[in-house]
């Protein structure tokens, strides 16, 4: 086992620099984890390319990546539940477990949340990483890292698809191709969902789509807009477009169900209230997940996801900067980069 | 009994002509109901002053009031569950009872639905109506015609408060303290909501909010935009107010539920959406009702809803016209008017 | 067309006699259909080899079946959602509507409920029956009629899925690998359920079941009874057996779900209430289906419930009596019995 | 401030003795409480008259009470939320925080919860305890010490309504009038619920129980069982009783919702279970509490839970061996005892 720590750094310049540190000693309630696998997630982008996202600002360097699997090489002298050799991914917000929120089982909602990877706060692209044992699941045998790394943007469609309570059979839209949209897509097929219409204006991921287990699929720019009402009875918005947003009321049917999953552009968007009430539907905010991993595991493990055709593209550790300026410049060849710790 | 069933047409010109024309005789499935009293609702005073509501247009004269309750005198060949002699009030949406969202207990949703006072279709200002006998509730013994005029207005409150899903002990905000706030704000309480927070710029209404059971009040204007965050787990928009609209997904605690009971000004509105995802909110809208005529007849019975102090003025059949003009003129001063059918 | 309708009677003395009646004609809300295809239900087994079953006794002749499918020949005149040549299943309890159970969405307990083929009323084992076209659910192109008289018992496993909510990723045992266990099997992994456990002490029903979808099975005779704890987080039981009823709180885990779909030998069972306290489970009974048809039809024409695989023998309709005497005599053997009607 | 602390050691012969021990210090996570009012549980008397309650047995002197308020003397290092002299009452089942149960805000069905007074665990009986702070609850300003020490039993009361999703306006029937059924009447109706209808076989306890708040007492002795059917929509089951137990299926209406409160005498129980698939109901257990304190503090602060009402006898802590003589020498006469700290 080695024991030099890489640790890729991310700067406000844009610039990734690899540092050697040691390997981290757990706590009595933590677990040291050898990373093998990340995923690259919009939000890394986000700040590798504009040094910002939301509030969190790229001020000193810090080490991006919270989509990640790897093998647990040492354990705290009070964790029961893992051993060394056992393969994981870990869930990266970090809650208090004693608040209202946390109480409740909303502890994604928790205020005292840290986040992997949101600065200043270090994330996973490293070779070993230091983390609470409660934040960490066990991967099933047979399941690639690169695979187990996906578990965490699955967990997001997940518990998507629990904040909807889809209801048997019921006819369902996605809007929004991109990585969430079609962990969307499959996660929506799992958990029961009837028929499935996927919605995007590039057609490549459209055809992504068909193949992941939309459908149907439309392209908004093909039809007039009147076509595009009641289109389905849930309707998840993974765009993450002011203007799809804007539509929602429109594309769900009478009773039915808008989920936002993606986060539009403009802070404020222009909601066809009218509507919300002539329909009386319901609308529902999705922010990260709770209790979402067990079944995104799940459904990875036994294929009803199919985490690998979502990995496009694969980089090593060393050269993360490739991998970050390929993904920010090819947003249409890749559906998911992952980056292996190989050693 | 009198065979004489007057019918107060509403035409638009916002003139009023009250006609006398034969009492109804029930189909096999109908009831007959002499009208007792009347609630005049808001929808009424748009028809009465701008000859239109949404959609829904005054072309021909025609008969409004939907708030109603009365005897019955005579029940069709096939209506088991009513007797000459019973009081009664009137669900006014009539749906279909066979479509989708009929079978499912969400009936006014069903797209066939025929709603009283909604032109062309005539509503309940007369002496005598005939109906389907499901949408006839009977009303206990003891209460007034008055008090049971109120279980239409009521019933909204009702299911706004069982869309909401209100929890035990959650504290609450009714923005907007017009006669559906009121009612909203007893409903809350009858429903086992907790603290209950009253908004509106009026302060003459936020002190009838206080009497009716508001815990605290609180008139926007007097303080801060920035104050105004965080307010409640639950809350309910009754003021109809874009403003107010705009400013739900503010006034929410994370993981908290805004309810759209109001229409407001305009068909769009802009929504924090950036907050909505930030606070995983619920967002529900509230489609008049469906299954709640039971509760709010129960509510008003005992008491838990305070009907009677809801009626600030009484008005005869014949004088149906001051009643519209008085209610339209005062809005102040008026939280709701009754007109009464002495005969 | 033929205008011969076939009907089978079945009488006290256990015996088929098939009369030749008249084509019916539709009422203004009725369609007629011509039967296609019956699937024979274990209720018809009762009235067939038992004369009765609970409260309904056979004392005249009457016709069974309530399991099938056909095409309509003649609409009623105030029909509109249905056409001549459309192909459709029939959901046999026919409700009255308007009670409160219908007005919530929960239909099948309505009171004045009348079921097709509970003695007196006749069932399906004709040719042409009519029927209230709000009962009538059509069926996609493509799917055969003997798939279509599936579609009544994959609904009462839709309904028991749909009584459980059943979460997405959790694990789920079925007791009872008959026609019912193996339906929900289907309809668990159908609607999102994750790992499939089923138990019978019937080694052909048990690996009909591994094929059908279960990913375990387990012969509870082939374990000590202590091994089966906490087996699942949901647990059905279709198998309508007494011992197994009494085991459901042992095998549910803490926080749990028992539901009870098959009906057990004796009206009253002893049942582990300190069991059922300590780990706070939730039990629903499961009273045939409301609002399930749409999902089973769905569920059965994309495949994830293979109606085709259920379907174990065929009769023709002429030899009503023998598929009825070797459905009862070979129980082990048969999945599904279907009669179809060659005219 | 006193430095004393008295601690009142039940042994199994039956006997109390008071010890004096050291005041405790806060661990960083944890606050010093100085005790101030306990009340009585039917377990106490358990343990008290039998030495053993299910699995736990007095086997060393401990000390029982689990029903407690007092106030902060001291807070350890990284206690935020709390400051000495809050005045505040105990959450007595303290689980893990981490597992499973706990993260989906289940933590009352924690594996490893540990409950103060379930021997050997001590309880609260005693002048000062040592808690981990996330337990504590504050106390709004003008609770009494002994209102508050009523939080415990009222948030059974709380759970109980919680898990049963009582629904706006529907009849409920408590069984049992004991001194959770007359908490759990005043739940519901703060919960939201209808008319309540008590039922007991003790005259004094079913006159209790009308003036807590039950609209209808039935003496079950009375009438025959026959009358005593589909009594109400939701029935809880409150007296720890089989027999009470055993008739659940009978008192409920179709579709409603049967709730378990009490542990009924044996462990297993002859049930209806013809009575529960025809009526399709819903059983749930009530396993303690989650989640339930706030509400219940709030009920009690603002009247719907009359806690002072229910405290019918008073003893000081030097007086805790007359205080469980005379609680369990008059069952009838005691609905709730409070032993108060005097110091």
């Amino acid at each position: 086992m080695t024991h030099e720590n890489r640790k890729a750094y991310l700067d406000k310049h844009h610039a990734f620099t690899v540092r050697t540190e040691e390997v981290p000693k757990p706590g009595p309630y933590e677990v040291v984890i050898r990373i093998m696998a990340n995923g690259i997630c919009g939000s890394d982008i986000h700040f590798y390319s504009e040094g910002r996202l939301g509030n969190f600002i790229v001020q000193e360097p810090y080490v991006p990546g919270h989509e990640c699997s790897g093998e647990i090489t040492s354990v705290g002298s009070n964790v029961n539940h893992l051993v060394v050799g056992d393969l994981v991914t870990i869930e990266p917000g970090i809650p208090c477990r004693t608040c209202r929120h946390c109480r409740i089982g909303r502890y994604n909602l928790c205020s005292e949340v840290v986040f992997l990877s949101a600065p200043p706060m270090n994330g996973t692209f490293c070779d070993f990483i230091c983390i609470r044992s409660d934040m960490v699941h066990r991967l099933p045998k047979g399941l690639s890292f690169e695979e187990g790394a996906m578990a965490e943007p699955a967990a997001v469609a997940v518990h998507a698809v629990n904040r909807a309570k889809l209801g048997s059979g019921k006819t369902v839209a996605v809007v929004g191709a991109g990585p969430i949209g079609q962990f969307t897509i499959q996660a929506i097929k799992a958990a029961g969902g009837g028929r499935v219409i996927c919605l995007d204006t590039n057609q490549a991921r459209l055809e992504f789509a068909a193949r992941i287990g939309a459908d149907e699929t439309i392209n908004p720019t093909d039809i007039c807009t009147e076509e595009l009402k009641d289109v389905a009875d849930v309707v998840f918005e993974t765009a993450g477009a002011d203007r799809a947003t804007a539509s929602l009321f429109a594309y769900t049917r009478p009773g039915g169900c808008a989920v936002q999953v993606g986060w539009p552009e403009s802070n404020i968007v222009n909601m066809d209230i009218s509507r919300f009430i002539e329909k009386e539907l319901d609308y529902v905010a999705v922010h990260r997940y709770a209790n979402a991993f067990e079944a995104a595991i799940q459904w990875i493990s036994d294929g009803r996801i199919d985490a690998k055709s979502m990995i496009t593209h694969r980089f090593e550790l060393e050269q993360i900067a490739e991998a970050f300026a390929f993904t920010k410049n090819n947003p249409q060849e890749v559906m998911k980069t992952v980056v292996l710790n190989k050693m």
